[in-house]
């Protein structure tokens, strides 16, 4: 079984990245807005960071304290999305629950959204229209199997899970690519089966190792999105991947897979923002 | 095999049109806005003022020559899309090739966006979000289905056929109620088998009787939202029809399937973009 690391892939797109930074005249800035403390968002956090400096681009975190009011992290928000110096805008999600998540996905400037949230995106992603952002992490899936020499045209792809942030998004992008797609989740029958149809299997569920090697078909290419803590503690994706040895073609390991690629992702959406604007 | 006729589930929708009418103080109006003279749009446009009208609603066409000037449109449409008395605007596709239909899909006030294409429509489509509109085909579809009393919780779903009037919002419609849906395409390899894996089979590909007693399993329920003429000059759907007796447990015919459904679907939105107002 091959193993898809996710270096290899945000390489190729550091490159293409840097092709699309010459010829700016400013150095594109992304703003970071972070409330709390949460582990998992000031993980995110650090490795976004890490990477887009890397790429040579500038990031800004703004971070509030959780118990933040609503009117005054709206005026913050405001203050930000109307920055001229600011190219793109990451809010990490989910907000806590007294501010208003709905009304920053309608706030948030379409032309900073590097993350895809506006419906403004939501709807470029639906009808095909390659002048928006997708979600990152959804495009970071593509940017893997094309990244590996995989044509998606007339692929059996099957994506389980239909989260708004990956496995909805991600089915829009395999259907533009000309993959036949099925989106499955918690309600499918017989899971397994439909899984080991694919040719494609992405795994978007947020359960660690929940996919076996019974559901992969022979010489699948697996993609896993998931990143988990198992019972021990250690961090781990949504497959199983040592079990797919043998079955799988070709699989992602996490952690080294998707996550790194997302980032990558995010930079080049925020180098594509700053020539936009 | 049962026949769905759209007659059926035309009444079921009128009933419920008449309780969400009662209590409104002025009959909401629709404005439909064609340009030209094309037999499709006539033919679409006859259909829906005879059924708006016998659902008790009123119904204003607005009519300009193919050859408007983009400028002279604009003006037109937005005097339209700015009128108080106006609740809801259905604008019959494709416009011209000079007019600009993706700054209409913009422009279009997504509260009177009775047939869903504007993005913030859309988008609220692609979330689940309920307090918009999607198209009115796409929702005549699922109208027909949960009619006739089928659950579609865990149910695998073929849609064949990915435009943004049926397929991919249909499929969206699918997902929220917890279908496992396939999109199928052109592109896709061995469409039949595909197909005959369906329990729900949704055809909207736009080719005469494509869909034949080989693409449709056993007990399948089988929905043909085609229209089409075909060499005789006979309307008819996408599914051939005769061929499925003894196969599917149910079948839509064309005419007198889902057509119906879709103009019943536009006077709920009516009432519903009126109720909002």
């Amino acid at each position: 079984m091959e193993i898809w690391k996710g270096g290899v892939i945000s390489n190729q797109i550091k490159e293409q990245a840097e092709s699309e930074l010459s010829g700016l005249a400013r150095v594109p800035r992304l703003a970071i807005i972070r409330v709390g403390e949460r582990p998992d968002d000031v993980s995110y956090e650090r490795g976004a960071v890490k990477k887009l400096q890397s790429f040579g681009l500038e990031v800004e975190s703004h971070v509030f304290e959780e118990g933040i009011s609503d009117g005054a992290f709206r005026e913050e928000f405001c203050r930000i999305n109307a920055d001229p110096q600011t190219d793109g805008i990451l809010v990490l999600r989910p907000l806590p629950k007294q501010l208003d998540e709905h009304w920053v996905e309608e706030t948030i400037d379409p032309r900073k959204d590097v993350d895809g949230i506006s419906p403004v995106n939501i709807a470029k992603v639906f009808s095909g229209d390659r002048t928006g952002f997708a979600p990152c992490t959804a495009e970071a899936v593509l940017w893997m199997l094309k990244g590996n020499g995989i044509s998606l045209e007339g692929k059996r792809a099957v994506v389980v899970g239909r989260s708004m942030v990956v496995g909805r998004p991600l089915s829009m992008l395999l259907l533009h690519e000309n993959a036949t797609v099925t989106i499955c989740h918690s309600r499918t029958k017989d899971l397994p089966a439909v899984c080991r149809g694919a040719e494609i299997l992405v795994a978007c569920v947020g359960k660690a190792r929940m996919i076996g090697r019974d559901y992969v078909g022979e010489g699948a290419l697996v993609v896993d999105v998931g990143i988990n803590v198992d019972q021990e503690g250690r961090l781990c994706g949504d497959v199983d991947f040592a079990s797919l040895e043998g079955r799988a073609a070709a699989a992602t390991p996490v952690p080294g897979g998707v996550g790194g690629v997302t980032t990558a992702v995010l930079a080049l959406h925020l180098i594509r923002a700053a020539r936009q604007a």
